[in-house]
This record gives C-alpha cells, structure tokens and sequence, in this order.
C-alpha cells in the first residue's frame, strides 16, 4: 500500500528532471539556473512543448500567438462580472477556465478526434494566454473596474502587467513576473499535474483536465501554500517577532512553517534560491524590507531547530516567491492564480503526453463490513 | 513502473468492495443485489457517508434534507441560462458545480478548518441534491424552457423526473431512475473517485474536489462510455445489422464495442445483469424493444467472439444503463451527467475519508535530454 504513492513512478516523461537530493530541476534538458536568467516564460513553454528551445523566428511567432489567443469571450468575462466579488481567486479561475471551453470551437477534442495532437498544441497555446488575462480580469472585476483585453504588442509578462495597472507595464515588474513564471512552469509529477494526466486518461478534454488541475493546486497543501506562506509572515508582522512567534507556535507544533518542506526535495530546491535573490532585490529596490526581513529570519529560525534539520526541511518555492508577488503589489490571495498561470505551461505538456495513454485507474484496500444481510427498515 | 496504476493500493477505504474476479460489488457491506432491489438512492447515500443503514426517522430526514438543499442559487441559474445552448451537457455540469462554490458559504472549508468534517457531510448532502438540479435545469435551459425548483415533496429520483418534465413525477421512471442510482452510486478507486481524492490531498476544498471528479468522469474512457454505447446503437440502426456492423467494424479492429471491458471486471459486472434485466423490463412496458434488442444481439455478438473470450470482455455498467436511460427519453448526452448524478454519493464519501490524509503524489520517469548547456538564441 501507498498511500500518497511516494516514489510510485506513474510513466515516462520529457517535461521535466527533479532531483530532490541533489536539489536539481531540469527541463527537458536545461537547468533551471539557466532558464531563470536567460529564457522568456514563452521560450520555456515552447521548450516543454517540443522538448528543443525555439529559434528567433519561432519565439517571435509563439509570443504574439499567444497575445492573440490570450483574448477571452465576452461570454466569460460576463459570467465572471456576474460573480460575487468576494469568491476566492482560484474558485474564479476555476469556473473561469472551465467556461472558456462553452465558447471554444476545440473544447470537445480529446485523444480519440485529435490523434496527431495538433488540437491539443492550439488550446494549450489558448489556454496559456486565456488563463493570465482570466487572472488580471478577475483583480480588476473584483475591484470594479472594467477588465482590459490583451495588447498584441507585449509578451505574456508584460502584458499580466499592463492588464492588472491598465498602464505601460514597468520593466522591472514585468521581468520579475517572467522569472517567477519561468521557475514555476514546470515540477514534475506534482498533484495538479498528476490530476490533469488522470483526467486526461479518461479520454476527456484540455478544459476538463485543466480545470480538474486548477482545483488540485488550489489546495493549501500545494499551489495554495504560497497565500498561507505570505499570511504567516503578515500574522508575525516584524522581524523582531519571528523567534518569538517561532518559539511560541512552531517548536510547540501548535502550526507548521507554511512554505518550508516538500515531498521531494530533501536539499534546497534550486526556485527558492533563485527566488530569495529576486526577493531581496525587489525588496531593497522598492525601499520595504521587512517581509523579506521576517522571511529571511524564520528561515534561519527553522534551519537551526533540531525538528527542521533532522527531516531536512528546506524553504520550498512558495516560501519567497509569496515575498515576490507581495512586493509586486499582487494581493495575497491572487498568488495561486499567478502559480496557474506559470504552471499552464506543464499541465498542457504533460496532457499532451498523456493524450492515448493508459486510463490511470488504482485500487483501493476495502476495510469495511463483509456480506451483511439486508436489513429491513423494521429491523434497524 | 506502472503507468496506469494497475493494481496500486493508494489507501484503506470502507465505501466499497469492487470483486473483478468474482463479479461482486459491496457497498460498506451490503451486497449490490440487495440494495439495488430494496434501497432508496438516498439510503444508498446515507450508506456511504455513516457506513451503516438509516433508520426510518433518519431516512426521512435525509431525503426532507436532500429535497430543501437542492435549490439552485439564482446566481447559477442566470450563469447557466447565459451559456451557449450547445455546450456539452457535462462540460456545463463542470462549470455548474463549480460556479456553486461562489455562492456557498460553506464552499472555502477544507481539512483544516473543518476537522470533525461536518461542513464536508453538509456539502455532501447539498451537493448530492444540486447535482441533479443543475443536470435537470441544463435540460430545460437548452431548450428554451425555465428551469424548475426541486419539490420538498419528492425524494431525489423523483424531483429529477419532475425537474426534468415539469410534470407529476411518473412512478415507472422515477423507480428506474432510482435503481440506475443506487447502481452507480460508488465503485471503488475509479478514475473519478480518485482524481477527487488527489485534489482532497492537496486540502483544497470540497468544490473543487467534485468538479475534477466531473472534469475525469467526462471522457469517454469513464462515465462518457454511456453515451457512447447509446451512440453505437444508435449507429446500428436495427437488431438486423449487428452481425454486419460488427464484422465490418469489430472483427477488422477499426472500432471497440463501446461499453463492453472493464480495467477491474474479468467477469461479468453484477450491475451489468441487473440493468440489463431493467433495460428489458422497460423496453417491454415502453413497446419498443429494438434498442434493446441491439444491445444484446451485440452482446452476443461479442461473447462468442475469440477476442473477447479471451480477454474476458463483458458489457459493463454503461453499456445497458444507456438502453435503461435512452428509453426513459433521457438525451443521450445527457446520460453522464446522470452518472455523476450517482456518483456524487461515493465521491463525497471518498473527499470525506481521505480529508486529513496524505498529499498523493506520484513520480515520473525522466527520459528527457540531460544537462545541456544553455543555446544562446544566434546558435539556435
């Protein structure tokens, strides 16, 4: 029995290397390192997509490819100003998501219609420019302001941006939002990905597979762990609090470090490292230290504790991407929808590999009452 | 490596004994014969969520409880009556379900702000009753007409042929209705149950959960099967040409009989001779048994047949549940829906064991390229 089927390989892939023990990550053959520093969000999509990096002409086409798919119906943007504006951001994205496939022409291909895979390629390139605008609109509906349509002239980046300020997108924003969008592209047989391969072998459709992953990140456990990690570090609220916050809630077990630990890493995962640089830039560019202040001392509270170090915890990717996305001014709870709109680019990779694969189907390990006789109504 | 999770145990459950072997299905106990013969879907339901039978009181109170909860907000209501009239009936389900979240209170509970899951047993039994109110309304919706507000008056089988007909419920179809129910109403690890099992992992919440268990059982490898046995029949035409079709397209391989074979039945499926005895019940009392008539001459058709026999190929749940539904004058693309109509019992049985449990998180086997160095674009 497995319960959280630890170390049960599901198949093969391309997508993507992660090596927790050594903290390494891969994409289809480039380290991460190297992506974070060199590549567009759109070059690692195309990277995960053929499994090569784009050439000049190629990145070029799939960037505007992308802007111009990134269009949302007005269907959809009707439903979502219809929505109360206090739903949660990844519940909206969720809905959002799986009403774009009423007003998409492809929404009914699965394996069976779409044997080469070209359909599955065009929704994924869809999806991923729907999904970021879908997040910008929903900000600015909640806050009752008209959303903004995608402009052909920027890339993915820019354009999340310029959607949520409605002005020129400032460069710094944009290209911290590309790293952040880079490193979170892709992990392996995460639960949201593992989720959209098991709808996907169903035989169902992308919108059904990624609206099922939508749901799957949501969850604290996962993509939701960046909010939590943020609203921690707002609970203790200056850096002079954090041991005693420390010693008061986490060495008495009374709650756990949102943001350090991970099922796979047992080293540092390689995104936090990248991503506590970027957050400490960020912080001292815009002139407010502090959350990276408190970040950076309850890491170093949990490093030195004897619990952390024995069952090799490590700040994980959400720990100082929430610092990030804070420093963005992206609100707290958006920063799971931010995470969808980078991992967009995975779900569809690996629902592509998926599409003409085996049902995933385990069983389970029935510990219930054996052969009962009916009991009449008059008998219970 | 086991790509499609065969045999993997992901945990210990008290909801069902699926029996490949012997053809045995149990319900926390009860064999399938008994309940499908004696029992209410709603008693069914009470069965999987207390692991034991109500009394009559309780019964009662479920199905009074069922009854006032399957009220559809008018929020849903307006989002549903704006979708296009052609959108899949499931897919519309998915965005239904989880459009329910937005205007639910209770709908952000998760394992961790609900560890007794008490606001899980009530999302059950409110999302149980909106199921079949949302697939009933979608009906009438597509059609131009208004959608109808369940009756407290009615058990759930009966408040779906109401909903569905704006008529006094007949009694015929809504006893049919509810032994198609309490047939469907768990099965083991399928690939929908888990799929909301892998999301539950994540802690995300109770929505979400069902909405990817919606997103998986769409395709046509899952619940979409129905549909696509009915599709099959439909393209037969008549009792006369099966022995043609299924020489010009079985024997050549060109197609599969849809709703024959199962991943976990190597004999015949227990639900398969119950429906398949209702399914020739109403053919008779409806005066038209051609469809019928197809399906078993199919049936036999493919049981004399080397292939067949040897892979233990049986008609499975979906194959004369279709005939069961088709003659109930159900839409043949309506007939998913009315399995998740069923299956909300199990997963929400499911989502409330595995709350608290452990994230399910597989791996992957990387057969990617390995450690390239970084192609500066002008090398591409």
């Amino acid at each position: 029995m497995s319960e959280g089927l630890d170390g049960v390989i599901v198949g093969d892939s391309t997508t993507s290397l992660v090596n927790g023990v050594e903290g390494k990550l891969i994409y289809s053959g480039y380290h991460i390192e190297d992506l974070a520093v060199n590549a567009l969000f759109e070059e690692v999509a195309f990277l995960l997509w053929n499994n090569r990096l784009p050439n000049q002409a190629e990145l070029d086409e799939l960037v505007q490819h992308i802007a111009n798919e990134a269009v949302l119906p007005e269907g959809v943007i009707n439903l979502m100003k219809a929505l109360p504006k206090d739903a949660h951001p990844m519940a909206v994205l969720r809905t959002a998501v799986s009403a774009l496939a009423h007003f998409d022409a492809d929404s009914e291909s699965n394996y069976i219609t779409d044997k080469d895979k070209s359909v599955a390629h065009r929704l994924a390139i869809r999806l991923t420019g729907q999904i970021t605008t879908a997040t910008a609109a929903w900000e600015r509906i909640r806050n009752g302001q008209e959303p903004l349509a995608p402009r052909a002239d920027l890339n993915l980046s820019q354009n999340f941006v310029y959607m949520l300020t409605g002005t020129e997108p400032d460069e710094t924003a944009s290209k911290a939002i590309n790293v952040y969008l880079v490193l979170l592209a892709e992990h392996g047989m995460n639960a949201s990905t593992f989720t959209s391969r098991v709808v996907t072998g169903t035989i169902a459709d992308m919108h059904s597979a990624i609206t099922a992953a939508i749901a799957a990140l949501k969850g604290f456990a996962h993509g939701g762990a960046n909010s939590e990690a943020m609203y921690q570090f707002l609970e203790i609220g200056e850096p002079d609090n954090v041991e005693h916050w420390f010693n008061s809630y986490i060495k008495t077990h009374e709650k756990r470090v949102m943001g350090i630990g991970h099922r796979i890493y047992k080293a540092l995962d390689p995104r936090a490292s990248i991503l506590k640089e970027h957050a400490r830039a960020l912080s001292e560019s815009s002139g407010n230290t502090k959350w990276f202040e408190i970040a950076e001392r309850l890491e170093h509270a949990a490093l030195a504790d004897e619990y952390f170090i024995e069952r090799k915890l490590y700040p994980n990717v959400d720990y100082y991407s929430a610092i990030v996305l804070y420093t963005l001014n992206i609100p707290v709870d958006s920063f799971t929808p931010l995470f969808a709109m980078a991992r967009i680019a995975g779900w569809t990779a690996h629902v592509i590999e998926q599409m003409g694969g085996r049902l995933i189907r385990p069983e389970v390990n029935y510990v219930g009452a054996m052969d009962l006789d009916w009991l009449p109504m008059d008998a219970r």
